[in-house]
């Protein structure tokens, strides 16, 4: 459960009064309360209002918005304000602009535009931050602290002069040895071996592809950059304020945001929060439920916030459309069913002007009198009644493996074909979706034992003890599924050799002659029981000890396999050498679910999601109907308490279109 | 009229003598004189030839031209030849290379080439134009001058450190304080607040979106900086020759060159002259007739001059067709339909070498015996015939609103959808093309007395007084359409706030409690009579005042209004909330059209244009066939001068395909 | 015959043993002995090994490596190594580092990042090569020179200071006079005279179209820049070890690397080799043949060698196929059938790490047991019957015109059409490669005097002295065949006056009036007996001498000549003024093979390609099958050894699907 100074849920959003007449803020507080809000994030572009020049500070201001809202039982979210630093800032500091690739230094007039590495940002906003948290870690309306915002997001690398010399004492850190780091980097591929430190450079645009290790630690280093942005700022806030609770709100596509390893930056928050904004037009349920099951799995598995989504249309797309009446409701349902303590929006009001003006806010342009608005109300007045699911969790028999690091290396150039890490990942969340079985997303270095059914996507990178760590799941019972393109390079990028899938050969029982890409031309496969297409790759593969489960139809491996399975120990192992279509994929695992003894907790219609979570005050069951029709559910024969309408039921439970409900049982 | 020495039409073109050998002149001469040429531009890619060093010039090629041509009775637009800074003169001040957002200098070796805000540049080309005024102010065969060369068309902007110095300059003088830049900058979001002048820079490339104030005063500071160009050398002349007029060419597709606010350009021109370079492959005549049109809206009504088309083909797209057999033709009579008082072209001689080689000429490579040199001796030949149509005026009851600031606006980044205002504002120009009913392009502010219709398409951003004059003109008994994305923001693109559309609303009798946006999806509308298409954006309407005349039939708007009507004093406002197709729009408009008495000049068959002109010689009927087929126009009874046949006709009336005629009454 | 120590063909591929541990290196060369191995290629990428500091030297492991091979009777084709500059050089030399476009300094990490015309980079592989060719001049395995690897291929132009300095000097040596240049550069369109040499820049970033005489002229001296550090590194090798044949491995997609002029490189080699990647998803086989003939053409009819061809798949397409079981052997059976003295490989090993560990390699990653070493070895012990055909050459009668200057000027910008050169060349090529007819790809300044067929597509650029070659050509009995834009411009891009296309209007017997350019819409041509479609492009022909052969169906040339036929003394010009698709352009070149007497060497079922080859040990016939079908071949009555199999065949003769078969006769 998430430390703070309330019993309810969170709701809210980010708050600026600093963009609004003074006059404005009363309005703004009757509303909040209104809509029943009960924390807002307040200061996160706010460093030119605190801080108007070096060394100068305005606090009244904030004093008098703290003082308001604690006033009205609203509790605040303090950001650290160094999301962008001012003018006179980049002025006084112009080496502390980002630079990219091409060595074209970023100009301030937006946003983000520091370089992670900067000495002069990083004393900055640690001086900014020692100023906040001695003004206001005592403050009885600070809930949380709010790092920065959604770090790497606009600028994930800096390639500056700074970043190179800070990147070669990362390296000196790392390899000790240039011996160490030529072999690691195969620098005598291409003539690159270095015979002094400064003459290692970032992965600047070069003729060729640059060194694919090289590029692999730059990676690396940069998350590690900007986790050390976050770093310098909590130092702070733990010295002065350590009662306070800490976190960042992450970011990306689908949770995924390329620049920052989550897994590892998870490590260093007091929870976990999140920045969530699919496509109102074309999201697809599964991978809405992907990014926040994500964030359960970021934080091992406790509570987390929905810290930012739109009430309704975004500003950034090339068309924004806006959530259907409803579809904001169902998603922040589907938050709270996948582990959120809270539904928080960004913004509160939506901005008069700049570049996100057209971004909606729980308050529009239009005012109370408009469907978003009305929607906000009514979900404000839901939660009150859903206090007690705070802190429940959730198990799962069933672990999907995703890695940056992987995401990292599969997606690098020069691949034997142009593999989607991310989608590849989430066609198998997608597939284990519509069974409903509760799934962890994890790291592969998890302790699997918990599970009865582990799936790795593209595991291509194998960093040591992965291969024993998934041994020793299957050995002792349980199911594994990989796929193609996996146990192929260590953590440097460098073949594992002796056939692959070197480290998991023995596991899966077969070696993997070869590998074909062939884009989006399709090849088909066949099982005993039917056939089904595939694309992308397909994998030459001789059985040793494992059994062929499907073949190829065509091509010159035609009658070879395709999918194979191999028992070892107690358990079994999967290997998928193809990119399958959607529907097979999906009868398939939910097979092997079967098999397994892996059940959702209820059988649900088409398009109706089902996920429970537990805590000291019983089991939550969250029925969330993603279709546009009406839908029953039969819940069974034991008696739950609906939370929002307070009945008691069982049996067959209705669900209007677009509609959620939470069942209590004790 | 546009003044100069001639009572005829002009006809001519670009003359490069400097770009051959002094032998070829006499033929030149000859046969321009057997094509009908009375008037040559001179001397726009001149400079390195007239000043082959600092303080250098060479005259007397130049002498010898304008005398050859004075003696042939050929007049001389002059131009001031500073298109094209020489090498020399970029050697020695590199500084007055423009610079693109990223950073990077532009190099020399094509055109173009000069900052706009260079000191260098500037004071370089004035010393230029002062010397040529003075050599050639008082030459009988000089008839105007041509300054620079579409400018803004290669460098809309430049952003180097002179620029960022001269806006901040721009800038103090607009707003005074910082305060007020500021609040209009909305500096407050992501933390943009300005404490010193010179923090302030261009909107240079950033991380993310700029500020939308900042990148709108830009674009203004950008279209003044090009006017500074041209009035840094109209005061010489002005000075030194004011009785010769002054003119420089606009350019851009469809006349709509987004760098340059040609509405207040043309105020300080003599006259408006236009390159028109349609595709012959697919231009909409309607396009071709909205960007004269257009000219004819720019200079108040005034005529104005075609100053350059091609004879057939062009060199700059990726596949240059030919003009078709008489299109040439059928597009310079339908420049002269709206208004142009000559026809121009790039250029006489098909250049031999360099970048244009490949555009056609007047005289092309294969010289006289061609399609396109009897094209052009035809069409001299006949202009001499139409010297009573020169300084005649249309009177249109439809004025079409055009804007270049709500251009550079709504087409900004971070909006609810992507919008092309220009093809926009063409839609609207279309759908009334085909009744031919006579057409005004007007800015905002214009003066709608004289109108009974006025359409405003997307007037997103609103400036002082522009409602008003809307209000007024419907009060009075005026017909106003408006359209989504109208009355959203104030003129530093600040959210009007009061609900959508605030300055609009009691005008439309509706508010817009929010707009969807789906991209090329499909939605529909129905009326009580018919149902049409619609796509990119959908208004969710409320009545207040209104009534619906259409109502989206789908999505969760359905059976809610998407165009609506409101009686206001003695007039009518139609709002349409969404981007119709163009059959629907343009029958739509007819009836209005017909419902506000507005009417064509005479009824024409489909693919036949009409128009009309008046001077002190009488009413001149301009009949275009834009179709390849024979077509009838029953010109009713009053009989009229043909005056390419100078036969009198009435009645039924014959059009050849891709025919044109002009009639005259008295 | 490439003079070298083996009578054998060559067989084998990059060898790169300093990127793997000592004590692989025995298994290796048991491996090549295995496989047949008899040549590898030695140091490309190992300039930091060799020189891992400014001064010093390190040998012995070269030493070590030549040593083995030599033991083993496998020869050395050693590399000099600077291919790819150490990190210290490249630290050291800041200014050695290539500057593109905009301006950017290229990063080290990749390779090839060396500008041509760096003084540093010239000295410092300079003193590489004296080191290894005094090292190893005279070590009994070393058969040939390597110098550097693929020269242009991924830095085709440097832009920076050294560049442009240079470039004033090869332009001052060309034109001796600023007056001369202006005049062929045509400076004085756009105000572009130049008054110093010192203002001359490359073409750098600009507003618009650069000068295209400033552009054509930068690709000859880059093309030059690049042949001149091959020359820096061949006058060591001149002076030291003037008895070993020196190669570079030429390469490009087709053999067309548009970075440098081939026709003019050949001349500075001993032999030619090149490196051919054909996609195995959906190369044609027309287009291998192409670039094998192309080698044949830039040797001048001499054998070469197949320098480098990957075993199976490659790393750097977006999705790399495998190549089909067959395919890698046919691949290399047709480079022997079109003049090849051998078949190598990139790489023996395929790499552990580093950007090229996805390119297949002899010796996959999975070792022996796969697929790819097995059909490595096959090849390597058929090879060794076929040593007889070493040094055979080929007589054609058709010669096919390509040049490097026309794909240079043909694809600037600012034509009249975008025209792919290379597409265009190919599908003359592909016309005349299924009747099977022989072909030599030439120079247009060839001697056309032992053909019988001449085909010239687009040759726009016209140098002195080409229009006579092709008159005489015709005159003496010839067949001509030219196609829409030829004859336009000089070497300079100067339009060539007097009515398209000027030098060859009396050789053509026509004028083209102008040209049509429609994109990729369709028109249509018929003959008296048939009709055909084209695309892109139609002349507007009238006829002087010539009759016509096909004309256009519609548009405004409808019925005015699309190919035309002029007898010319005792030959014939044809002209074809339209962009033909295939099958017609087939049939048509095939009628015209036959009227000509041009045929192949025998008649051979579709997909079946056949060549001969001949030299002191006879003639042999390649019987290649790119079908996946069985095909049967009538080899006449003629008695023929069968190289493979040694059986003595003839009449009927079975190839199996992918199958090569070479015929010896005496």
């Amino acid at each position: 459960m998430i430390t703070a100074r309330t019993s309810q849920l969170f709701y809210g959003g980010d708050y600026n009064p600093d963009q609004w007449p003074e006059s404005v803020w009363p309005e703004d507080v009757e509303l909040m309360k209104r809509a029943g809000v009960n924390l807002v994030t307040v200061g996160v572009f706010s460093w030119a209002k605190l801080q108007p020049a070096a060394g100068a500070y305005t606090f009244d201001w904030l004093d008098r918005v703290f003082n308001l809202l604690h006033q009205n039982e609203i509790l605040v979210d303090l950001a650290t304000a160094t999301a962008s630093p001012p003018p006179w800032f980049s002025r006084q500091h112009p080496e502390s602009l980002p630079v990219n690739e091409s060595g074209v230094r970023y100009s301030p007039g937006s946003r983000q535009h520091y370089c992670p590495n900067s000495t002069a940002y990083r004393n900055g906003s640690a001086q900014l931050v020692r100023q906040l948290a001695a003004r206001y870690g005592s403050h009885p309306a600070l809930a949380m602290w709010h790092i920065n915002n959604e770090y790497g997001a606009q600028v994930g690398a800096c390639y500056c002069d700074q970043c190179a010399a800070q990147f070669r004492v990362w390296l000196q850190h790392k390899y000790k040895t240039l011996d160490t780091l030529n072999e690691h980097w195969a620098t005598a591929v291409w003539s690159q071996s270095y015979s002094h430190w400064d003459e290692i450079l970032p992965p600047r645009l070069a003729p060729a592809f640059v060194n694919p290790a090289q590029q692999l630690d730059y990676r690396r280093f940069m998350s590690d950059s900007l986790l050390g942005c976050l770093l310098n700022e909590k130092s702070v806030l733990s010295e002065i304020t350590p009662q306070i609770p800490v976190t960042t709100n992450f970011s990306g596509e689908h949770g995924m945001l390329k620049a920052a390893n989550y897994f590892e930056w998870a490590k260093h928050v007091d929870f976990v929060s999140f920045n969530s904004y699919p496509d109102p037009l074309d999201a697809d349920p599964a991978d809405v439920a992907f990014a926040y099951n994500l964030q359960r799995g970021l934080g091992g598995g406790k509570s987390w916030l929905l810290m930012e989504q739109p009430a309704s249309q975004v500003n950034w797309r090339a068309h924004n459309a806006v959530k259907r009446p409803g579809q904001m409701r169902l998603w922040s349902y589907q938050a709270l069913a996948h582990g959120s303590d809270g539904v928080m929006f960004f913004q509160w009001r939506a901005a008069r002007a700049g570049a996100e003006k057209f971004h909606s806010g729980m308050l529009p342009h239009g005012g109370t009198e408009t469907r978003t608005f009305r929607e906000v109300e009514q979900l404000g007045s839901e939660l009150k009644k859903l206090s007690s699911i705070r802190g429940a969790t959730t198990r799962a028999d069933v672990a999907l493996i995703l890695d940056w690091e992987n995401f990292w290396a599969v997606e690098l150039e020069a691949r034997p074909a142009r593999i989607n890490y991310s989608e590849l990942v989430r066609s198998y969340y997608r597939a284990l979706f519509e069974p409903d079985v509760p799934i962890d997303i994890v790291p592969p270095e998890a302790d699997f034992s918990p599970y009865k059914l582990v799936v790795a996507p593209a595991l291509y990178l194998v960093r040591h003890g992965v291969a024993e760590g998934l041994e020793a799941f299957v050995d002792n019972g349980g199911t594994l599924v990989m796929t193609f393109f996996s146990g192929i390079v260590d953590a440097s990028d460098r073949v594992l050799l002796g056939g692959y899938p070197a480290p998991f050969r023995k596991l899966l029982g077969i070696r993997v002659e070869e590998f074909d890409a062939f884009g989006n031309q399709l090849r088909h496969i066949k099982t005993p029981m039917r056939g089904a297409r595939c694309t992308l790759w397909a994998d030459v593969i001789r059985l040793e000890s494992a059994e062929a489960v499907a073949t190829f139809t065509e091509d010159f491996y035609a009658h070879q396999p395709a999918i194979t399975r191999n028992a070892v120990g107690r358990g079994l192992a999967y290997y998928i050498g193809t990119h399958l279509e959607p529907a097979f994929l999906r009868s398939f695992l939910a097979e092997i679910c079967v098999d397994c003894g892996v059940r959702p907790p209820m059988r649900v219609p088409a398009g109706v999601e089902v996920t429970t979570r537990s805590n000291e005050h019983g089991e939550f069951l969250f029925l969330l109907n993603h279709n546009s029709t009406l839908q029953f559910v039969d819940i069974g024969p034991r008696i739950r308490r609906d939370l929002l309408s307070g009945e008691m039921i069982k049996g067959q439970c209705q669900l209007a279109p677009r509609d959620a409900r939470v069942l209590q049982s004790a």
